[in-house]
């Protein structure tokens, strides 16, 4: 059994909406990365990750794990897919380029032996993980809990790792149509005047 | 004042990380939302919203507000940033077609009174949001929190809004350089042989 440090708190689940086993190993390689990075839960704007999911395939759940256990969420701007189709995620700390960053991806194993758990007859089914009955998701949840991290994760430091958070700016003005604010970066010109891509009809 | 179920409970603030105004100030936008559509907070994958915000400008911290309260999250890939720098945001629901979408946007005369107060003083100068005294956020929390919807939000429904969630796949393959698993739609090809973005070099 893993420590319990590295177990979801209720509210995680609460946010998530439901009960699998991918939101607690986002929170778990959350946790893992914050350690190593020794860095605490980020409270502003300086902890990036990139998970390496995209649309249209499932067990992106781990990303809402990410987001509950380092505070990179995706309403302050830190965590943003790389559309790979991996279930795996970088992180990266502005102020601590000296490590780098650091790369968690689940182990093809791992992911064969947890893919063997009644859990995923369900969901191959169409059932919505919320009306999977709960015994059958705490099963691999608590099965999950119990793996070590050697298992579970491929974890890669990388050296070299670039980004750039974008200039931040605090200047905003009125689209001359609709009368709404936008902020400058997203400003376009139409006739001379100011309007929002809404109005403008650009598409971006 | 506002009814205290337009309040974020403590967990929603704990998930952000820091006291603001923007993130109450979505939580409220998402509830209404939810009493619009005639919904409960999304367990699964049916609800999508759009917030209109971008990169590189301030106040987006409302988009984990909605996630809180919609359970719209990113790691269940039903919220993505529409970048067209407003303070806005469409909620939508696949089984609720006959209503249609919602878009819930802030009115320039509520972003203007809200400026003026202290807290924007700090973060003009570059104070990150944990940085600035309690009682100078509380006070801003606490004035957004008596102030009426009718004085936030303009509100619209959007009866054409189209949108089609992606189709999913279970499917994934291991790359055929690195060994990881990728999902079917991120599978490249090279050399005749299955490999993922990051070993390919194609980028995308």
């Amino acid at each position: 059994m893993q420590s319990k440090k590295l177990y979801p708190p209720d509210w995680a689940f609460e946010f998530h909406g439901h009960r699998c086993p991918f939101m607690p190993i986002g929170y778990r390689m959350g946790k893992l990365a914050l350690e190593y990075l020794e860095i605490d839960r980020e409270k502003d704007h300086s902890l990036f990750v990139f998970p390496e999911a995209g649309i249209g395939h499932p067990q992106i759940c781990f990303i809402d794990g990410i987001q509950a256990a380092t505070g990179a969420t995706y309403g302050k701007s830190l965590i943003e897919k790389t559309f790979y189709g991996k279930l795996a995620a970088v992180f990266y700390h502005v102020r601590f380029l000296e490590k780098g960053a650091i790369r968690y991806a689940l182990k093809s194993d791992f992911m064969d032996a947890m893919g063997k758990f009644e859990f995923f007859n369900y969901r191959k089914r169409g059932v919505e993980p919320s009306q999977i009955p709960q015994k059958v998701s705490d099963k691999v949840i608590n099965w999950v809990y119990e793996q070590n991290d050697d298992f579970m994760f491929n974890i890669k430091p990388i050296y070299d790792f670039k980004f750039s958070p974008p200039r931040g700016s605090f200047n905003k003005a009125k689209c001359s149509l609709c009368g709404e604010y936008v902020f400058e970066r997203y400003l376009r010109t139409e006739d001379g005047k100011p309007v929002c891509i809404s109005c403008s009809g650009y598409g971006k």
